[in-house]
């Protein structure tokens, strides 16, 4: 039972949260990316004129980072035409047209350094930037009408096709960070043109079979970049945590495309393992600062959280087309969890500044302490404790203008008898001959109005795996209704109104007793937050602080324009390392929306917690 | 106010606890290592006429394995003459006399293989080696008065003052596994030769200067030889452990010696360093597998817990040196802590077999889950789960047969007017003209009787820290008395018979709230036991398992020999990775001391638990 997710073109944000985090990328974030990037150096790059001995040389992944932008540029372009913008993805462009190589290879880095070394080296991002140029031409295309990119990013990947399947004269026949098998499958569908499918396919079917490399050349291959299986029989979430999630991306698209039962089965097992054993309770991913890696199952290590934006990005990302596979409400929970906290933390509130890096916990007693040892270098590896406004690899900005304009693309899907509310965000959308308005202040709060004109459907609401009492109501009366998996169905004609309320309430959360990191603690959440403290409202260092009993307070905080929750709490001393001989001291500890942590300068913070 | 530890050969073990582990080593251990090393090798290497091609090709540090078992022998000889032992040694020592080059020198390794490398390489043991044989042959003249062994290695420890202190022709100026030091005082001790007293100051005084090593020699220098500092600058427990805890001995003996009080100061500020941020609950230390090293304040994860036999140990013998400093109780109690659990767990409790490594807790299905992946090789190391009669690097196994039979070294300190009885042993004691006798069952029961003979002393008992009611008496009548430094102080005359009544019972002791693993759990202690669950006692799988209320039923495990503890407990179990959803289902559960997990069998093992 196949659904179709219904796309952000066809659906507009009308206000609440997620309208004012778009208007704060179209107004702020955008522009601040832009500059960045052109004080390092990147859309200068695009230029083709940098010469050694010149500051700023280019990086093999610089492509990606500005096309990224281009592509946030699309999709704000869709719903508002932004001619300023426009004109410098038309400039960027124009740069690769007259950039690119005659038979329509375009990369930075290998057209000024090593043109004879192109496709030769798995490793070097390559095929990863070429990706989300062709992402980024479609986007455009779309929103614009333009044709150029696309035609440009069109030639290339025939270009690409030609060497990698039909000559096969590549060095390697699968790229080392995945990227563009996703893309490809979105120039399939966007011109219907079917070899870019297959060379989807063709990648994500050499991938594992490591045939080309020499068998020395294990730098190339194995887990970091999901080669140590062919992918139908990858059941793990293994390696580099972004490269896994876009893998697993297209193998979710080419399974629906391709009806591929293998590929499902193994997208599924992928899902699971990484939702049930691999994730933080943010819907963090890639635990390990070292690559960039999933660890094994239950390593959640909190202070060393490595937990990068785009990561959490490419699970929701893999969620979303999880959604696609049949009803269940485990994709939009997911996608919840990472849109509200580990994605969102990401970044600031004043939309200027990036985690690259997403800390699950600041202690700064703790990493003073930690001298720059052995141990240090090798083994102990804190996230940095402020956003800042680029990064040396600044993958996380554009990913973020990216998908923030996109949003909408989570809130429903659908087939031809029901649709599907997995997100709930105030909006009007238009499914066929139907309109869907959401009217909702959620998530700050519980209730939904959803009215449904221009013809009748089955609504299916997603019951949020966090909410115990629910209640729908059609027209002012109530409907009885069950839920399956995890949705609660309803019938509406045209012009019904339906409602939705969800009683959002505090909740401790406890973790799987082998994620060691949390054993013995909660979490608190309220909604779709999950909760953290912070030192700043909780008088500096938070390492000896316990909640005391079940009653908590919900407040607002003004500032931060988000709910908090206050709580009975005390700061338990002990004697020495070890020891029965504790002394507390009441006081009442402010909670607030993890995601918002770190705007309000450097301070430590904490999610898991004791309740005692 | 400088103390002085009465030595083992003034004090017999006569009953108890300590006797049966005195037992089991001279009856079985002691065999049982000699055989293994006889079949691995070590033995047959002495007679130096080991080729190319042959099995067992001798090791950098084999001298060393075979050395701790001579002084074992020597210290077991002491308290009983073994002629069969006794046999053993004196053929060894022929080889060494047999063996060793004209000017003195000894190793089998560099004589066999490259004599012309000798004392140019730091890395590879070499003086470790000779501070072994060192100590053993003062040992051995201690217990049987043969003068061989004794003067060989001072034939070897006059050779390597000329070399390294008087020409400085050897290529580096302290070693790169300290031990010597230690082993020049004690031969100094012994003989009343200055030199060796002055060449164990070289060493130390040259450690952090690394004057002598090319400037691109990384391996050779840092923190994990504790190189990284001049000695007396040395204020936090970095590296290797056991290097680390040898080398602090010779620190503390040496500001002892020389009244040195810079170097007295870097002895307390690391004492506390360890006992404070860097020690297990179980006196275990040096937490990381990579490279059997101490890691940052508070990093003391149990899973993959190191925490090698050897450096428990060593913290003991580091311990006895700072009693000497003044009375102050903390020293008593970490290696009370030490005897009773990270370092007993090393042996087995049939004295046959040993662990290198001492897990602190064992989940056998997350071992499982756990992939043969790049994480897996990299970060995640779990020690073994049951120990072997010998190992590739098998220092801990004769580590464990010297420290048994002296470990009355660690009962009585003493000046002028009082004499500390810093841990309770049935036993006799010879101080001057004083006997002491202790009469106990500890820890098995908590009263000891002390009777004084042949003058009279003021009494300093050890109150231990986990100790909250307890009493003294003399003669039969209450004895009121305060604490101070951790002593409880009571005059005795001549025949005065001196009862102390520390009360054991269950403890749950927290740990410091930095130490993110145990953050929310409990350990439960008895006495001086830190104990454990095991699987086998609670059904398989401990992971899910918590302690409930504060109640717990002491007992008696007859096939151990030692008590155990029953407490209410659930098994909890959530759904999903993150729940507020708890089922539970109530037991009983088991508690063992922590040093006998892993007799029964491979099973779970957990010391830190929830108690809700």
């Amino acid at each position: 039972m196949a659904l179709k997710n219904l796309t952000f073109d066809k659906i507009d944000i009308t206000g609440g949260f997620w309208h004012e985090k778009q208007e704060l990328i179209r107004k702020t974030t955008i522009w601040n990316v832009y500059k960045r990037f052109c004080d390092t150096g990147r859309f200068p790059a695009f230029k083709m004129d940098w010469k050694e001995g010149m500051p700023n040389r280019p990086n093999i992944f610089w492509d990606s980072d500005v096309a990224k932008w281009l592509e946030s540029v699309a999709y704000l372009t869709l719903k508002q035409r932004e001619p300023e913008l426009e004109a410098i993805v038309d400039e960027v462009v124009d740069d690769i047209e007259r950039g690119r190589m005659e038979d329509g290879y375009f990369n930075i880095c290998y057209e000024l350094f090593e043109p004879q070394n192109r496709f030769k080296f798995r490793g070097n991002h390559e095929l990863y930037c070429a990706g989300h140029l062709i992402e980024a031409a479609v986007a455009y295309n779309k929103a614009t009408g333009k044709n150029k990119f696309l035609h440009l990013m069109e030639d290339y990947a025939k270009l690409i096709k030609r060497i990698f399947m039909d000559e096969e004269s590549a060095a390697f026949d699968s790229p080392g960070h995945e990227e563009i098998e996703l893309a490809l499958v979105r120039l399939y569908d966007h011109t219907g043109n079917r070899d870019y499918l297959d060379l989807a396919l063709f990648f994500i079917n050499k991938r594992g079979s490591q045939a080309k490399l020499p068998e020395n050349d294990n730098y190339h291959r194995g887990t970091h970049i999901q080669d140590h299986l062919p992918v139908r029989e990858q059941f793990t979430a293994e390696g580099h945590a972004v490269r896994a999630c876009y893998l697993y991306c297209a193998m979710a698209d080419l399974a629906e495309r391709t009806d591929d039962a293998e590929l499902k089965n193994a997208c599924e097992k992928l899902f699971k393992n990484i939702t049930e054993a691999r994730m933080y309770i943010t819907g963090s991913i890639g635990s390990s600062h070292v690559l960039e890696e999933f660890e094994n199952d239950y390593r959640l290590p909190n202070d060393t959280a490595y937990a990068e934006t785009c990561a959490a990005l490419a699970l929701a990302l893999f969620a979303r087309r999880m959604q696609a596979f049949g009803p269940d409400s485990r994709y939009a929970d997911t996608v919840e969890r990472i849109i509200y906290n580990g994605f969102l933390s990401g970044l600031s509130l004043d939309g200027k500044s990036f985690f690259y890096e997403n800390a699950h916990e600041i202690d700064l007693e703790q990493r003073k302490s930690v001298r720059s040892s052995l141990h240090e270098r090798r083994n102990t590896h804190f996230p940095i404790t402020q956003r800042i406004e680029v990064f040396g690899c600044s993958c996380c900005p554009p990913n973020v203008t990216r998908f923030i304009p996109s949003i909408a693309d989570f809130i429903y899907s659908y087939d031809d008898t029901t649709v599907y509310v997995n997100q709930y965000m105030a909006s009007t959308a238009s499914l066929g001959e139907l309109t869907l308005t959401q009217e909702t202040n959620y998530p700050f709060e519980g209730c939904i109005k959803l009215t449904i004109s221009g013809g009748s459907r089955r609504i299916a609401f997603r019951i949020p795996a966090w909410c115990r009492v629910w209640s729908i109501g059609r027209n002012g009366a109530s409907v009885d209704t069950a839920i399956n998996n995890g949705y609660a169905y309803v019938d509406a004609a045209d012009g019904d109104v339906l409602t939705l309320s969800l009683r959002i309430s505090v909740r401790r959360v406890k973790s799987n007793p082998r994620v060691l990191t949390n054993r013995g603690l909660i979490a608190v959440t309220y909604g779709p937050f999950v909760m953290c403290l912070e030192g700043v409202d909780n008088g500096g260092s938070l390492t000896n602080v316990k909640l005391v009993g079940k009653t908590a307070t919900v407040g607002f905080d003004e500032k931060l324009g988000l709910p908090c929750i206050y709580h009975p709490a005390v700061r338990e001393s002990i004697k020495g390392l070890y020891s029965d001989i504790v002394s507390s001291e009441p006081f009442t500890a402010k909670l607030i929306p993890y995601h918002a942590f770190a705007n309000r300068g450097e301070t430590d913070m904490r999610i898991w917690v004791e309740n005692i």
